[in-house]
C-alpha cells in the first residue's frame, strides 16, 4: 500500500467534514443542564467544602450509574488511583503491573506507594493491556512464594495488576481477572477514561478489587477537578472513605486520627457541577456514539487510517475518538499532528510510553512491541460531545 | 483560686451575649462579594478545570495581599505542604521538626515525603514552636556533620523546620528563622491558619524558604477546597508549578513529564470563587478583630478565662477564637466543651497532640511540657466573621 499523495491534507478536510471550520479543540466540556442551579443551591447553603448534600448525592447517583455497590468521590482520578491500590494492599517494594501506554497518573500513583511500576504490553484490538502475553510473561518470569507471585528476576512481590481502558475502550477484563485469580495479584482498574463503557453489558471500573474514575475538566463529564472510587466491598469503601478524609475518627470534637490519611475529599462545590453533569451523561454518550458514527463514514474512504471502535461485546463511551495508522504510514503520524493542530483542529498523539521517561527508565519491562507500534500509529481527533450538533 | 461555681454556664452566657441565641457553629464561610458573578463567568467560559483565568488572577491575588514574590495555587493546603517540603530537599530517611500541638495535615505531609517528624513543643506566647527551647534542644541532642544537622540518637540529617501559626497567631519567626540560619536547618512556614496575619509587618508565610496557605471550608476565606505555597524563590516557584501539574513539559501535543509529580492543581472553578472571597479579606478580617473585641469584653469578669491575644508585635488574623484556662482549672475544658455544645455553641478544644496519635506514637519527641498543657487548657469558640453583625 503507498501513501496517499497528501494524507495529512486529508485527514483535515476528514475532520472538518465533520465538526465544520475551526478551532475546534480535543475535548471542551459542555454545561447545559442544571449546573447553575446546583451551583447555586450550594452557595447559598454555604456547605461549599469538604461536607455536603451534593457530594452524598453525587456518590449516590454513581452508584446509580455503574451499578458497583459503593462510591467514594475524592478529588481527582489520581488520588482515587492511590487510595485503591493502598486498599488493595499495595506496598513499599512491591511491583505493581501497569501498562506501559497510559496516561501517567497510573505509574505515579504506583510510586506514591513507593511501590514500583512494571510496564506491560498492550494489545490492538483494545489497546489495553494484552492478556494472553501477559500469562506467557507471569509464567515464565515469576513463581509462587507463600502463596504470592514473586518477579524471579528483583525478588519483589507481584502485588496489583492495573488494566486501564484506553480512551474508554475496555480493555480484555476476563482475560486479567482470570490472570489475577491465577497468580493471586489483586486487580485494580483505571477506569479514568471509561464512565459510560461497559465490557460484557458491566461499566467498567466495576470488575476489580476496585476501580476509579475521573471528572477532569477534559472527561466525558467534569466536577473541575474530581475522582471516584468504586468498589463493591462495604469495609472497602468504608476504609476509602477514612483514608480521604485524613482518618478522623467521628467525633464532636475530638481529633483522633488512627492512621495516615489524605485530604482527598471532593469538595461539595465540585460535587454539585458533578450532579449537574452526571444527569447529562447519557446525552452526552449518545452524542459521542454519534461523532464516531459520522467520523467513520468521513474516514472510510482514506487508506491506511482506521476509526478505533469498541471492542467485541463492549460498548464504548467513545471519550475520545482516535485514528489508527497502518503500521507502513506511521511516519505520517507526526506530519498529520502538524498539519491537522496547524489547520486549527487539535489533535494529539498517544502519551509517550512510560518507559521512555527518565522517572521510570530503569523501571521493570516486558517486551513492548506492540504498545511501540500503537504509540507510533494513534492519533486522538477533536472529540467534544457537542460537536454533533454543530 | 477557686473555680466558679459554674464555670461552663457563664461561658455560654458569655459567648451568647456576643453572637446572640444559638445554634451557632464554630466557622462558616460567608459569601457576599462576587462569588456567584465569577463562578456564572467561569462556568460559561468552559474553562471549569485545570487551566483558566481565574488560577492566574487568584496567585496574582495573592501575591498582592500577602508580598510574597509567587503564589501557586493547589488543591489544598496539605498538597501545598507536601510539594513544600519536597522542594525544601526533604528526602526520605530525613527528620523535620513539626509542633506537636498540631493539625494532622503539617505531620501527614512529612511522612509523604517518607520522613520522619520530630515533635516539638509550644510556648505560651504564640501557641506556636518554643523556639528558645528548641535552640537547647538542638544543642543537646545534634551535631554537625558535613554542614548538616544531624540527630545524635537517630542519626538522620533534621533537613526542615516547620513552624505553624496557630488559629492564626504568628509563631516567633525571628527566634526560629535564627535556629534554621545557626543549625543549617530549612525553614518551611505552615500558614494554612495565618492568611491575614503579620508578624513585625511582614505576612505570614512569607518569611521561611517556603511557605503554605489552605483555603478549606473552615477557613478565613474558601475556594471549597484549595492552598497555596508561596516563595520569593523564582526558581522554586516554577518547579513548584511544574510539580503540582504532572511535572509534564510544555508541548502542543506531546506528553512528556520529566519527574514524578502531583495532580495538585487548584481547578479554575475554585478559583474563582477564591477571587471573591480574596476581596472580602479586609473585610472579614475587620468584623473578626471585631469579634475578638466584644469576646474580650465578654470573658473579662471570668476568672480563670483568657482570650488569646495576638503576640507582641504581630496583627493576628483571630481565624478561631480561642480561650485558654488558667492551668488549676483545666478540668473545667471538657465540662466546658460538653455544656457550651449542649446549648447550641460549637467548641472544640485542640487537636490532641500528635504524639498521641497510633500513626507517630514512635516518632522522636523534646519534652512537650507546654504542649500537653496547653491541650488540656484551649478551647476555641464560635468565631465566623459574619456573627459580628448579628
Amino acid at each position: 500500500m503507498s501513501t496517499p499523495p497528501d494524507l495529512p491534507s486529508q485527514v483535515v478536510t476528514a475532520i472538518r467534514s465533520v465538526v465544520g471550520s475551526g478551532p475546534v479543540a480535543l475535548h471542551e466540556p459542555s454545561f447545559n443542564g442544571n449546573e447553575w442551579l446546583y451551583l447555586k443551591e450550594c452557595l447559598d447553603s454555604t456547605f461549599v467544602s469538604s461536607v455536603g448534600k451534593f457530594v452524598d448525592r453525587f456518590e449516590h447517583d454513581l452508584v446509580k450509574f455503574t451499578g458497583a455497590k459503593h462510591a467514594v468521590a475524592v478529588v481527582n482520578g489520581t488520588a482515587a488511583l492511590h487510595i485503591a491500590l493502598r486498599l488493595a494492599g499495595v506496598h513499599a517494594g512491591d511491583e505493581v503491573l501497569v501498562p506501559a501506554l497510559t496516561f501517567i497518573a497510573t505509574t505515579n500513583a504506583v510510586t506514591y506507594c513507593n511501590a514500583t511500576p512494571h510496564f506491560m504490553d498492550s494489545e490492538i484490538a483494545t489497546l489495553g493491556m494484552d492478556a494472553v502475553k501477559l500469562r506467557d510473561y507471569l509464567i515464565s518470569h515469576t513463581e509462587r512464594r507463600s502463596g504470592q507471585c514473586v518477579n524471579r528476576i528483583t525478588g519483589r512481590v507481584i502485588r496489583a495488576l492495573v488494566p486501564m481502558h484506553t480512551f474508554g475502550h475496555p480493555a480484555d477484563i476476563n482475560g486479567l481477572l482470570a490472570i489475577a485469580r491465577d497468580f493471586n495479584i489483586v486487580l485494580v482498574e483505571d477506569a479514568a477514561e471509561s464512565l459510560g463503557s461497559y465490557y460484557h453489558g458491566q461499566h467498567t471500573g466495576t470488575f476489580g478489587l476496585l476501580g476509579t474514575l475521573s471528572f477532569n475538566g477534559n472527561k466525558t463529564i467534569t466536577t473541575g477537578g474530581g475522582g471516584a472510587i468504586l468498589t463493591n466491598d462495604t469495609e472497602l469503601a468504608r476504609h476509602a472513605k477514612h483514608l480521604t478524609t485524613t482518618a478522623k475518627l467521628p467525633h464532636a470534637w475530638e481529633f483522633r486520627h488512627d492512621q495516615i490519611g489524605y485530604n482527598y475529599r471532593l469538595p461539595n462545590l465540585n460535587a454539585a457541577l458533578g450532579c449537574a453533569q452526571l444527569e447529562q451523561l447519557p446525552m452526552k454518550l449518545s452524542a459521542k456514539k454519534a461523532l464516531f458514527l459520522r467520523y467513520q463514514i468521513a474516514f472510510q474512504e482514506l487508506p491506511g487510517v482506521r476509526l478505533v471502535s469498541e471492542p467485541v461485546n463492549c460498548k464504548g463511551n467513545y471519550w475520545l475518538q482516535t485514528l489508527l495508522l497502518d503500521a507502513e504510514i506511521a511516519n505520517q503520524r507526526d506530519p498529520i499532528l502538524r498539519v491537522t493542530n496547524d489547520a486549527g483542529y487539535m489533535t494529539r498523539p498517544a502519551w509517550t510510553l512510560m518507559t521512555e521517561l527518565y522517572p521510570f527508565k530503569d523501571c521493570p519491562q516486558m517486551d513492548l512491541t506492540t504498545a511501540k507500534s500503537l504509540e507510533q500509529r494513534l492519533i486522538n481527533i477533536p472529540s467534544s460531545s457537542h460537536l454533533v450538533s454543530q
